[in-house]
């Protein structure tokens, strides 16, 4: 794991910011008190020092005699950049032998090649951003729906950065009133309001817990909400599945140039990704000792199965089996969307009594489909979509996805809880200031006002290089 | 493959000039008539119409409500531009959904999804470079060595194609004097003096030789100089392979994140790529039926080659056998190099009978070196180079390096010597013209004065989309 340093940023660092490989471009991009001059050494055309921020430059960068590329310099200087330093970026021909060339340039003129996610890191460090909108920049690169796409821009604007932030600030202000009180300890006087204390500490556990709870979702939105079909053998598993990969695939028309390598068992529905969980491999039950083991081997082996799908065949069995069948699922939260499938086969005064149980039994999570015929998919996948989102709308809220912020949400909540415990026992100003420092410290660890070398690390080095 | 029709200029086009893949930055290209209105109908934080050329700003991209991304502009006013249109990039971050998302809005806005190669196709279109020059670019593109690197420079740069456009225009000049004399045909008189169109052929003759005659190298640094390395089992064929590609890999520090794709068996020398051609495969020739069957049967097979090392065990080979194992070689112009190996290995006196009798057959081509002790490499090397390079310096002159080039001088050669022929037989002005034409059209396929819709699609087809 790459280790940071702040004294670091006295370097001017140099990377590659596209993607590897044979392209029409090639970024290269530098940052850092000497990346003007380093740039100015070996670009000919104009002298970089004397022109504008934000302006482009053509010209030739060569090494001694030598011409490496005919390229673009877009100038940008401190603070008006996306590090706060001066940075300069060159637009070079997308051949990886040129670009090796012309970080090697850079690095024999005393430029250091820059560790993942170092320019995202000096943004960070000289408060450009805070750390989880920093983290939110892997997210965003990383998003491959448009939920996942949306949470990630939502949390690099902003996002519960700020909230945190401002309920944080009056947090540490009480902290201070506490610490007073400690000078003036032996007049026991109270300058921090108990009840005020314990109203704060509401507000902020509130929003901790609509945060902690929006993290099932985040997590569902970032990873793909895992998604298991189970039934018998023959009830129309594959049949479903591949009923919904291929409407997918002819949703997404094939941009030349852009199209991403496919996840075989991925769909997306209004952009919230559901990955199927394959369970290939895992044998059905036989008829006699009932399909239920089978959804519970299911399960037994795929833990973090999200959502599960049964989806039968009303021809094959009733609903009692169907009831039967999924008593043994053993966890009780697991959203399940019961699904009757062949219905074009079933007469109409059947399908009428079949739906009717059905509803009955497991109200709008009851569907009747015929995956083969392709009929009520659209509803099957709205049904999917409410299941996941429930009340929840990402667009409007901030959503946690990272787990890292998740665990931090649930240690401050926990010093939070100590802390009210504390002023009820009417504890010691010193022991309530106690707490308080620990819920600030892991409150100030999400948006970075708390961080260590280790942590800085920790998360910049999963970062690619020139971001 | 895909057609090109000059009409399509009126077209703004979009696509990603970056590689694909997730990186730090993704570059989106638009260029035409709309370009910069289609990006400030989707682009917040400045109106666009109002910036100057060569500029960068700061904004969000967005379709309806949704934030796509935080990106920077870079405008550029035609004909300032690679293609001399109006043109607009667009960094974003590098997340293959947003560049996805962001190509879509602009095709939906009604911009068109470039072919391969087309900016650059507008670039030549528009005069901003001549065909040898957009095909240079290409080539640049694709470059993996330095030398390869520096003949497409310079050749994207102008290289021979001045020259060829002003002997070209000499020639126009002619062919217009002996088309004139053809209206006045019946006063036989003769504008176009005969003695100085021989003259000038000539000297046209000359460049394409020595354009034709630069053709070998030229393939030999763009593909790699396709080199053998054959020998008796045991004479150390692996060893000495090994021994140049491990320095080979000592030379090539990898830098992270710009490190391409090892070619197992490729070495540079001093920038010039060497190709060893795979022998294994084919059996060598067991001790009874002479090792020159071995050679024979590798060039039977490989008839690519352009350069043969021949390394033998002179404890196990005097050099009359090498001498009979060489003579099956049939291609006489076939560099050979002899190679004494394990010379550690022998004693002092034989050492020096060897090398003399080495160096009395085969001149600075006989070398004695140890590929287990890695001596005498460095010399090896070098005379590999001198072989490849003869006196030709490819950083000083032109050096063609495209087969269609090579072909189109070739066609052109026969033209001017179908002039000459017809000149020496008084032939009337009338069939010297068409045969002048003639050479006039292929030197303008060169550069591009001559097109077709169809060559032009056969060119730019083979770029890479966003070039």
């Amino acid at each position: 794991m790459s280790h940071y340093s702040v004294a670091d940023m006295s370097d001017t660092i140099v990377a590659l910011a596209t993607p590897q490989g044979v392209g029409a471009i090639g970024i290269i991009r530098l940052s850092g008190q000497e990346a003007i001059q380093l740039c100015n050494e070996v670009f000919f055309g104009k002298n970089l020092h004397h022109q504008k921020t934000h302006t482009l430059h053509f010209g030739t960068l060569r090494k001694g005699d030598v011409i490496l590329d005919e390229v673009l310099v877009s100038l940008f200087r401190k603070p008006n950049s996306y590090t706060k330093e001066d940075v300069i970026e060159i637009s070079c021909h997308g051949s990886p032998y040129i670009l090796q060339s012309v970080i090697r340039v850079f690095i024999e003129k005393g430029a250091r090649l820059a560790k993942p996610g170092e320019f995202t890191m000096r943004a960070f460090l000289n408060g450009q951003m805070d750390l989880s909108q920093a983290e939110a920049v892997a997210d965003l690169i990383a998003s491959e729906s448009a939920a996942a796409h949306q949470v990630a821009m939502q949390q690099m604007r902003g996002g519960f950065s700020k909230q945190i932030a401002q309920l944080r600030q009056q947090l540490v202000d009480f902290a201070s009133l506490i610490e007073l009180e400690l000078d003036f300890s032996e007049e026991d006087v109270a300058f921090a309001d108990r009840s005020e204390l314990i109203e704060l500490i509401h507000k902020i556990k509130n929003l901790l817990q609509q945060l902690i709870h929006s993290f099932k979702l985040g997590n569902a939105l970032k990873s793909g909400v895992a998604t298991v079909i189970a039934g018998r053998p023959n009830a129309g598993k594959s049949t479903l599945l591949n009923a919904l990969l291929n409407e997918e695939r002819a949703i997404v028309s094939d941009i030349a140039g852009t199209t991403r390598d496919t996840i075989e068992e991925q769909i997306f529905i209004e952009g919230v990704p559901f990955r199927f969980i394959d369970t290939a491999g895992i044998r059905d039950a036989t008829e006699d000792t009932i399909e239920a083991i089978g959804i519970q081997k299911t399960f037994e082996k795929i833990t973090q199965a999200a959502l599960l799908i049964y989806i039968f065949d009303p021809q094959e069995m009733n609903m009692t089996e169907v009831e039967n069948a999924l008593n043994v699922v053993e966890n009780t939260d697991l959203p399940v969307l019961v699904v009757a499938n062949k219905v074009d086969l079933v007469e109409e005064t059947k399908l009428v009594a079949l739906t009717k149980k059905g509803q009955e039994l497991f109200g709008e999570n009851f569907l009747t489909i015929s995956a083969l015929e392709q009929t009520h998919l659209v509803k099957l996948k709205q049904r999917l979509l409410d299941l996941v989102l429930s009340d929840q709308s990402y667009l409007e809220n901030p959503v946690v996805t990272n787990i890292r912020h998740f665990d931090a949400l649930n240690r401050a909540e926990v010093a939070l809880n100590q802390v009210l415990s504390g002023v009820e026992m009417s504890l010691s100003g010193e022991l309530l200031a106690l707490d308080i420092r620990q819920a600030l410290h892991e409150l100030g660890t999400i948006t970075g006002e708390v961080t260590t070398d280790d942590l800085l690390g920790n998360i910049f080095g999963k970062f690619c290089i020139g971001k």
